[in-house]
């Protein structure tokens, strides 16, 4: 067997604890190598006649990329501690892989040569809000949803619809607007609004932060945001906020002071600052997000910074009871800060949730001390690139999935924030190249998929747009201009998700990848039942067969309900 | 190129701050594989015509172990952000490796591709003491080094080194001992005591704790502690204590409440009962350390617990102005303890040095938010094996030794716990069968390798003794008894230790290792200079050439002088 490409190391994606008695172990193998694979196992402490006593425990195949095998097994150690090893074979070797390396039996006169789980201490379980998982968002971007008074309009609001969106003009969606078309949203079955920023800000997108402790006036109050909140959870509908905590705007007075006063501002250790005197033009002397004069980095070490962020993220849970804070460019702010982040807004609402938008493998916030979910790019990457570019083969497809999903343990997989697009990318329809058929498709995948998906406003009546700023264009409320066969494709399969407990199920396993007929076949199974999903990624018919194992049995057409 | 052997991946070993200007990456690949390496690298938002700006630098190999090697480079990224990458050459192939696997050749028509470091934030650097790096350690175990005061020993206590050990047996020692012969660790140079715990127990090694906030009498008192940290520090020694957090002893008065009183006892929810009532006979039903039912686990998730032992933490640090704590059982106590603890006792005395007893890898407890280290026991293994024990070749030593460097950040490695025996172990000299000469040239790889040494009590005069409680007899005074030889040798690689800084570097290569002659050659650098460290691991005579491009340069013999 390949050595080289044997890796386990605990604590992360490879050994976790999945609740308060069970560890989930993975091993990753060279593909095809090992044809199977024991898990050595025994307490760390039980000893008798100077040898080590364990117990051996068959692994399975949990799935396969382009260059590896992943095997998994579920293990419930009565002290909560465990050591163990692994007893790999094929027909032409047995080969023992322990922390201390290779070995061609069990070494057990010592239990130094095995990896170690010391214990299982709940505080550090890695334990997202139970809802998550059962829970499909919106997302919304405010100032283009629906313009629900025109009172708080900002100056040179445009009509709504009338032209293109630039970056800087306005069309005055609201709060007011959201909440005038919440039955909109009831009636395609979504459980969770994302909203991006609401606070006090000088741009359309708002990410521009002013005041973290306003509404933006041209959204509203914080009466209205209040009945809004409401409104939503009246209608069993979650709601998540956009906290921009990287960076502030331009026109935060904090950093207006440090323009004023420079180096007898009181706030000069509010930022990272270079030199004086600091200037915008023609480079930021600062550090600021990417080389953005206007969006001055945070110092987030800094006590007075951290308190006020702070008391952002308890103020809005606290007053307005929201559900969750998305993290607007997380990775980017200190670990220390989020641990810190976390421990307070949970301990004003123990169920919040809390999502980094990290675009990278995100292991690092996902211990358990961080956040609950990272918005999930790679899968986004994998899916649009098979179903909707084309640029990816059945294979390659189910092989960059089965990567994603063995990037993390299953507790993070089953809450991970799955999107298609955003305010930051094309819409999914335009990224189709207007092909409707294969946009279903990739629906198809992603609300059968374990996590939490999240539909981009719009998207779900056949919206189309560019690189931001053509993905923001006003929401079409005129239902003859609506493709109400797309949302009515998407209200089909949300109601599917709800009623079948397999489309959340963490447990996938792709029985067919076929690179000629491009088509694909995965099972999902929980404890009760099986669901196999046949997805035909051309634009030819096919006849697919039914498995083998599955001849017989009584099968369902949840499609078509037959 | 193997690709099945090629791992990155960012935030730990591989990827992580060196300072708040300095990046290190590493790569792993198969051994004798990439003839040369070099980091893609630059900063994620410098775009221009639709791609990525970015650069190279060539990579160094930085070690090898048995199936790997291992490539290293230094990177000040200006806006300290860092998107990169790998190109991989040898005469066959050309291989661009990202974290979205291999190409042909770079892509840079999105960062998307690349690893990333998102930002050096300072607060999250692994940055333990500087002073640790130049300490050398005295391990202490206060039972047996030496009895100063007569009027605080127990009943019993028999006469200083008339009897063998046994696990019950008390001779004596204490605070004002050590105080009386502080002369001799002045003498050997050593700069550090680290003392098995001092706090009010039952048993003579004081691992089964009653009272944290107090002395053990046999010791002496407060008053007695802080004459002796005192005169360590006026003798610029430091202090370092054993935190027995993870469990407390039977006489604990919080366990002995709830053995008394039951279901009623307050302090029930200080450890982890399963049922009632609480039992101790034939086996504990509750938690404890392994399954010694004088050890009940404490619950470091109840505030109350926490409280109290953060409280014991500060005290010891505030009160009496120690230097470091090290933990015991450290690995079984949750995580989230820890960051609290390290911000507890950092707050007291920013330069506290806090040293975990794990004896496996130990990534997850050294990112820079619980220990400054680990003691070494890898490293223990490696250095024990092949100069004491002789059953791994020149070969395999420098391979483990390889392995365990590259296992951990070189900032960690700078300050690891590197230590041959302990109160838990079979003294060195035993270890090393009674060969002395053996052990002389283990002494001279410990003293001359990266991290913080450790010494345990007379084995520098050459005691001996076999496992637990063989190893804790009484300290040898009597100076004709000891071995001066050996004490001699010590003091000498301690002296050279304080005048060469190649002797601390961390920069170590591996020049030969013979399993034909079992000698090994290497050298440390650092930036002004080089020294090259000949062990012969024989009993025969052997010659060394000096390395040919040390040829004609200016060599002093360290050893000699000359």
């Amino acid at each position: 067997m390949l050595k080289e490409a044997i890796y386990h190391r605990p604590k992360n994606n490879y050994a976790y604890a999945y609740d308060e008695s069970t560890l989930h172990i993975r091993l990753r193998t060279k593909k095809d190598d090992a044809e199977s694979v024991s898990l050595i196992h025994g307490d760390p402490y039980d000893w008798g006649d100077g040898s080590w006593n364990y117990d051996t425990k068959q692994m399975s195949k949990s799935g396969s990329d382009e260059l590896f095998d992943y095997w998994f097994v579920e293990i419930e150690p009565k002290f909560r501690r465990l050591r163990y090893g692994f007893e790999l074979k094929n027909k032409k070797d047995v080969l023992v892989y322990t922390e201390k390396g290779f070995y061609k039996s069990i070494p057990n006169d010592d239990t130094a040569y095995f990896f170690t789980f010391p214990f299982i201490n709940k505080i550090d379980i890695f334990e997202a809000p139970s809802w998550v998982k059962d829970t499909v968002w919106y997302q919304i971007f405010p100032e283009r949803f629906a313009n629900g008074d025109t009172k708080n309009d900002p100056p040179g609001t445009l009509e709504w619809g009338s032209t293109d969106p630039t970056p800087t003009n306005f069309f005055g969606g609201d709060f007011e607007g959201v909440i005038q078309h919440i039955d909109h949203l009831v009636d395609l079955g979504i459980t969770g609004i994302y909203f991006t920023p609401i606070f006090k800000a000088y741009s359309n997108h708002k990410y521009d932060t002013i005041d973290y402790m306003e509404i933006d006036p041209q959204f509203g109050d914080k009466e209205t945001f209040k009945r809004l909140v409401e409104a939503c959870h009246k209608n069993g509908i979650k709601v998540m906020l956009d906290a921009v905590f990287n960076h502030s705007g331009y026109y935060f007075p904090q950093f207006q002071d440090v323009l004023e006063n420079q180096e007898k501002s009181k706030f000069k250790d509010w930022f990272h600052l270079k030199e004086f005197p600091v200037v915008t033009e023609p480079k930021p002397n600062y550090d600021a997000f990417a080389f953005v004069s206007a969006m001055p980095k945070l110092n987030t070490e800094n006590p007075e910074v951290k308190d006020y962020l702070l008391e952002v993220g308890r103020y809005w849970v606290r007053e307005f009871n929201i559900d969750g804070w998305r993290l607007d460019v997380a990775n980017e702010v200190d670990h220390q800060f989020w641990r810190e982040f976390r421990k307070a807004v949970k301990e004003i609402k123990q169920d919040v949730y809390i999502l980094g938008e990290i675009w990278h493998d995100s292991m690092p916030w996902l211990q358990g001390d961080q956040f609950d979910a990272v918005m999930n790019y790679p899968f986004t990457t994998g899916a649009v690139n098979f179903f909707a570019k084309d640029t990816i083969n059945a294979v390659e497809f189910k092989n960059i999935i089965s990567n994603v999903m063995h990037s993390y343990p299953n507790n993070v997989n089953e809450v991970a924030f799955n999107l298609l697009d955003s305010h930051d990318t094309p819409r999914i329809l335009t990224i189709c190249n207007d092909n409707k058929e294969k946009l279903k498709l990739l629906y198809v995948f992603q609300l059968s998929f374990t996590g939490t998906p999240c539909i981009y406003y719009g998207d779900e009546i056949g919206m189309t747009g560019g690189p931001d700023p053509g993905c923001r264009k006003c929401m079409e409320w005129n239902t003859d201009a609506q493709d109400r066969d797309l949302f009515e494709h998407i209200k089909k399969l949300l109601q599917l998700r709800k009623e079948n407990s397999t489309f959340t199920a963490n447990d996938i396993n792709f029985i067919v990848s076929d690179t000629t007929t491009n088509h694909i076949v995965y099972t999902k199974k929980d404890r009760d039942h099986e669901t196999i999903f046949i997805l035909n990624n051309s634009d030819k018919d096919i006849e697919v067969e039914v498995p083998l194992y599955m001849k017989g049995k009584n099968v369902i057409d949840l499609w078509t309900g037959e």
